[in-house]
């Protein structure tokens, strides 16, 4: 694993989740931007913290997520992002090591802690998240390795690393890396306030950097500062070779080439917290699309995906997801 | 609630869990003894936690999870127990606080780390368990606070505290504190080996010390040293006030005074992970029996909390417990 061809690196903010229920009233009392991520400095972060309830720890970050989910569909991964000298950095490195997932990128060298993202599931399910950067901002061009790039199929990045100055850096370090390979390159938005803070940036790297784009409906709306999904999508068209517009149960709508394609949503029995929905949704779409599978397919592989992480607390999978994948995708996905 | 009666303080080893999906070849290949409770050295933890999957990071410990289960319930609770000075000593303070439970043992004066318990759950939904006991051992009987003992109805003692030397004496200051001021000492067995290790002791605490016994079939078999459940049963009559027997999914056997008692397991729809079961079942039984009702409804308020925590990872419940308790048990519960 740890020479060959990788099908997707990653690289964004390597965070681990503090995960609790709270009401709406928690939310008001706090003024929470209910199913937003905002950022937070560390006395909010130690304040919001001793507010909530009894939680659980588990490994997050947008992009880390999704790479953690590619591994667990049976695709070859690898990351970028820094974790402090801590044991929540020690705890970040097991959990994407162990899904046998590429992870060399040295902890800062300072004594900040590792970045921690205070998440409250309220009954509906939905997540409100609180993001302390801690040692996520040390991240530096030097991180991002250019063999370990070219190695990979696609570069894949989260819009979360335009937080921290120096990432934007090593954003623009991996992109070039990656199409001077000849390789891809993926963008997630992130979050929408994320995307009113970078718009006019965001905007600029789809037409030079940007092969393959991820966004939900808040999203693209903001991206194009647009009020409905069809003139957002329609905005969309061809200022990349895909792009995937998610729509929570709506399902989600790609734009592939000329074609565009409608995919549903699936099943789930219960959702429980909708944490990790995207970054699985993309996870999904890129194993399919590294195994050169239509962008429909792709669409299904990425619904999959995220039907198992809102099935249940936190935002990496429960179970092996290539367990998941009907008899008319698996075989596919293994063939290629 | 820091001042007042209380219904229950608790004294155990200061934990934080640490929980994967593992299967049965992984048990062998590492050979753990399934369903137990094994020490571990810190090389052998580090060993452990390099091979296991990705986890999830959350508080338990044994006595712990009950005096968090009895705060659920809306019992008022207080628990003594040695962290570590980091972040998951943090972790673990913040998570039994935010239940209301009052929690004032300074942190270990040492560098040793929080004490940790790395738990693989099989796909029969059963947990095997591996301690490393890190800063719990030492706790000393200056740190057994006499005078919040002296607020509760009972004290409730984990056997696990037998382990750590040091521990014995707190444990032996808390139960004369508790009967000098006219209160209940509770004693759980904890786990069969912990029973093989302690054994004559144990059966000499029961005569003197324990007014109220919690053990499950294997602990019961152990201390008795016979083969069947029956024997066991006949062998504990009279031995303590109140014993409850526990038997998984056959529900439990309760000896109060000179009556017996049979209580059935409350229904489970999916047995997901059976960390913590005999650790609510405890904190229900203690519930009711604080409020004063009749051992039978005791043990059904013990089975309810039972079957929450078996039905999603991690040994603390999920959702506040005194919801789920029936019309006919609540008002009973609300009116004592």
């Amino acid at each position: 694993m740890t020479d060959g061809l990788l099908d997707v690196v990653g690289i964004g903010n390597a965070i681990v989740d503090v995960l609790a229920r709270a009401d709406e009233a928690f939310l008001a009392r706090h003024e929470l931007a209910k199913g937003a991520m905002t950022l937070v400095d560390e006395p909010r972060a130690t304040a919001l913290y001793a507010a909530m309830g009894s939680a659980i720890e588990v490994s997050g970050g947008s992009a880390a997520n999704t790479i953690a989910g590619l591994a667990s569909l049976g695709g070859r991964a690898g990351f970028i992002g820094k974790v402090g000298r801590d044991t929540l950095g020690e705890v970040f490195r097991h959990d994407i090591r162990a899904g046998g997932v590429v992870f060399e990128t040295p902890a800062a060298a300072s004594a900040t802690p590792t970045a921690r993202c205070l998440i409250l599931v309220t009954p509906d399910a939905q997540r409100t998240m609180n993001t302390y950067l801690g040692a996520s901002v040390e991240i530096e061009p030097e991180d991002v390795d250019a063999a370990l790039i070219g190695r990979a199929k696609v570069t894949y990045l989260e819009g979360y690393l335009w937080d921290p100055p120096a990432a934007k850096a090593a954003f623009l370090k991996a992109a070039e890396a990656a199409h001077g390979a000849g390789r891809k390159v993926a963008l997630s938005l992130s979050d929408g306030f994320c995307v009113e803070r970078h718009r006019a940036e965001f905007r600029q790297l789809l037409g030079r950097h940007v092969d393959i784009l991820f966004a939900n409906e808040w999203e693209i709306r903001s991206l194009w500062e647009v009020a409905g999904f069809d003139e957002a999508l329609q905005a969309t068209r061809g200022v990349c070779e895909v792009a995937a517009l998610t729509r929570s149960a709506k399902g989600s709508v790609i734009l592939a080439g000329g074609d565009v394609h409608v995919a549903d949503a699936a099943p789930v029995a219960k959702v429980v917290d909708t944490t990790g929905a995207g970054d699985l949704y993309a996870a999904g779409f890129l194993h399919g699309y590294t195994r050169g599978l239509p962008a429909y397919d792709c669409a299904r592989i990425g619904a999959i995906a995220a039907a198992e992480v809102i099935s249940h607390f936190g935002a990496r999978p429960e179970t092996p997801l290539w367990n998941l994948l009907p008899e008319a995708l698996a075989p596919a996905v293994a063939r290629a």
